[in-house]
């Protein structure tokens, strides 16, 4: 059992989430200078610590190749789980990353003067406490531990147990880095090692505030129905690509292909491609064709498959409309345009990214208010919907929730806000009685 | 057994959700004015239809004041039922000065300009279907009804019993207006009626969006426990007033009484009183006075009992500390100071609305960073914690969730977001690549 583990196992989960709420408290009186230091210094403290990480890696590598050749792991959870020099290289330059961008704490939202002397703001701050579930890449550890610590969250961490030595190693760099800081307490985060804590940890309401699930889909479905803790994540990621009548047919063609082929194991990846008829025949046999030589499985709608008979098309079955492939396959339908279009999104989607393509304004604009999903695209691959690619500077995932935060998660996804009410002795009672009247001036 | 209530029995709660699914999808794309218009036609039938309301809520009444008689009903509950002509005129207005608030549909929330020709827009949306389960007060029914009609979401609205013939009448007279009004639907309101309905409603997680329980403790953890869609609400509020060592003694006094006496049997009343032990001896013996001049019961802790001996204080339980009132009794407790305080608050409060009362500007800093609630008052009554005060025009509910919607609830509360990205035919995998670079550029 590694070092951390067995303080966890010792203590028991309550009592860790106890001392990370308490550690929450802390970070959220920090400044952010105070915080971005710490940041560096974890950097540093990673960047320094190559050859530990790296060793601790090659113990879990080691096992993880005999479990591959035991057929136990699949071969890219394995190369997921391997690090070398350049990805722990990478991992300082990321949190170095983080401390360069704008504090997300103590944010004016809105100020509003209430009355004379009673001034009302709505002002960001930290969530508190945040567990995190994840599988198999250690470069997850240094990522959520910046993101948390630079929203001022205390992090509770539940890795995959085939990265134990790993995350144990960057866990451990971590506190050590911030132990170092002033003010700073080193149970701001703590790992998790057992599925046995992570059952605990979704028990514990009162002091975690939100479950971050980041892996398959069992996972997350696992975590949302076993805990009363709010959670953000995403079960699936089923994106279309629609071609509409007005599309330009060489945008249509580039955009789909990059939706399926660019990187198909990702959530944000097409698995349906709707096309409308008005322009299907002038439009599939050479988009079929291109797919097929980027090496997609076809698997199509009867009218698919009449128009494109010599394609070698499977007959696509109702399931296929709600499976994500993840992988290089994409079932294909012919629809009567439009609205056929969105009626199938909004019964099939996962309500994640759905993409348009279509010369016309207005389709876009009705394709975009009447598709229900985080991402609504025109004339641009759902392969987009990320956060580096938004801008966010960094990503804590994809939420398919409509709540808090939906689709890619920056560091606003770590924050809530509280409202700071200023007064001068102010009682309710004047206002009950008529006595004195709100002014509602906003300010600013 | 009521017609709207018939129709859900018939169809299944299911049906009906699906429906309201289909009609939020209508609902989404309304212009302001035409959602606006269909509020102040709302407005008008309810005002015309004085006479049948008032006889519905009589037949209410006369079963309620047998409940009452025979033991079954509160005082309380049949108050809040009862529905007279100023009521039926109030709920009009209420609904025409929701038709007078800003639209929260469709407003930018931010720009960024990703590449040359590829623009990506946050914009506010409705959250689709909402499902609020409440007691007793007819006047909820037009309230809500408005708030989720403003905000472009479709309603499924359960009732208590009690005001079965009330409420059938509201939401009949809503969809009869709402039926006049070109391209509404009027199946974007419905009424449920049973407890079975409400386990229905709670397990229909892909069509209903959100569920606000608006009501008792009970009711609340009912709701929360038996659902995995999204639960927004408060099941408790204990707040509590800290009187530092640096008040102005005079505002102490008023805030606390009028935080406990002004209306105790509201959420954001304060149930305990923390006093510093430096003031203690100048501040306890008139505000107990004045306290129990208001027909307050306190409860103390030893320290308390002993500073005012003769004032028959009875002693406080572990317990008195997590216990939420909701009536003219209060706990009052003597802390060490500031840090005690914060300590005291974040250990039994339920973060809701906490409130210091200090002329020390560093002091009631710290106390609003560290203590964790959705409000945090300087010199101001608790009770200010509301949406018509805050000045949001309108109050759906005060949310204890850190997550989505904290404290007072406004329209904003019924909207999501959307990311919005208008490409030209981009893909990524020129970015992959490294042949095209972001531009990342915030606009306006």
């Amino acid at each position: 059992m590694t070092q951390t583990a067995q303080l966890v196992s010792e203590a028991g989960v309550a009592a860790v989430a106890r001392r990370a709420r308490e550690a929450s408290r802390v970070l959220a009186t920090l400044s952010a200078e105070a915080r971005n230091e710490a940041l560096l210094a974890a950097a540093e403290a990673i960047a320094e610590s190559k050859e530990r990480i790296l060793a601790a890696n090659a113990l879990d590598c080691r096992a993880a190749e005999s479990a591959v050749a035991a057929g136990k792991m699949s071969a890219p959870m394995l190369a997921r789980l391997r690090v070398n020099e350049r990805g722990v290289a990478q991992m300082a330059a990321q949190v170095r990353g983080v401390a360069g961008l704008p504090d997300p704490l103590g944010r004016r939202l809105a100020a509003t003067e209430l009355d004379h002397g009673l001034v009302l703001y709505k002002e960001s701050c930290p969530l508190g406490v945040v567990g995190i579930v994840f599988e198999s890449r250690p470069e997850v550890v240094p990522q959520v531990a910046s993101l948390a610590l630079k929203s001022g969250n205390a992090l509770l961490l539940k890795g995959g147990s085939e990265a134990a030595h790993s995350n144990e190693a960057l866990v451990s760099i971590w506190r050590d880095a911030l132990g170092r800081c002033p003010g700073l307490a080193q149970v701001s985060v703590n790992l998790l090692q057992t599925r046995a804590h992570v059952l605990e940890l979704l028990a514990l309401e009162r002091d975690v505030d939100l479950i971050i699930p980041r892996g398959s889909r069992e996972l997350v479905e696992f975590v949302a129905k076993n805990s009363r803790i709010p959670v953000l994540g995403h079960g699936e990621g089923i994106c279309h690509v629609y071609v509409d009548r007005a599309a330009d047919l060489q945008k249509a063609c580039g955009v789909t292909y990059d939706a399926k082929v660019q990187y198909p194991a990702v959530c944000n990846a097409a698995e349906t491609l709707l096309v409308d008829e008005a322009i299907a025949a002038a439009f599939l046999p050479e988009m079929v064709a291109k797919l097929k030589q980027g090496g997609v499985e076809i698997r199509g709608c009867p009218r698919t498959i009449a128009l494109v008979p010599d394609a070698g098309i499977a007959l696509a079955t109702e399931e296929d409309w709600s499976t994500e492939y993840s992988d290089l396959i994409l079932s294909v339908k012919i629809v009567s345009g439009l609205d056929a279009a969105i009626e199938h999104i909004n019964r099939y989607g996962s309500r994640h990214t759905e993409s348009i393509v279509t010369e016309d304004a207005e389709a876009a604009a009705r394709f975009m208010t009447e598709v229900d999903a985080a991402g609504v695209f025109q004339n641009a691959s759902t392969r987009f919907a990320d956060g580096y690619r938004y801008g966010f500077g960094a990503e804590l995932g994809i939420s398919n929730s409509k709540l808090h935060a939906r689709g890619p998660m920056g560091l606003e996804g770590l924050t809530t806000y509280k409202f700071k009410l200023f007064g001068n002795g102010h009682t309710v009672a004047e206002y009950a009685k008529g006595e004195k009247k709100f002014t509602h001036r906003p300010l600013q």
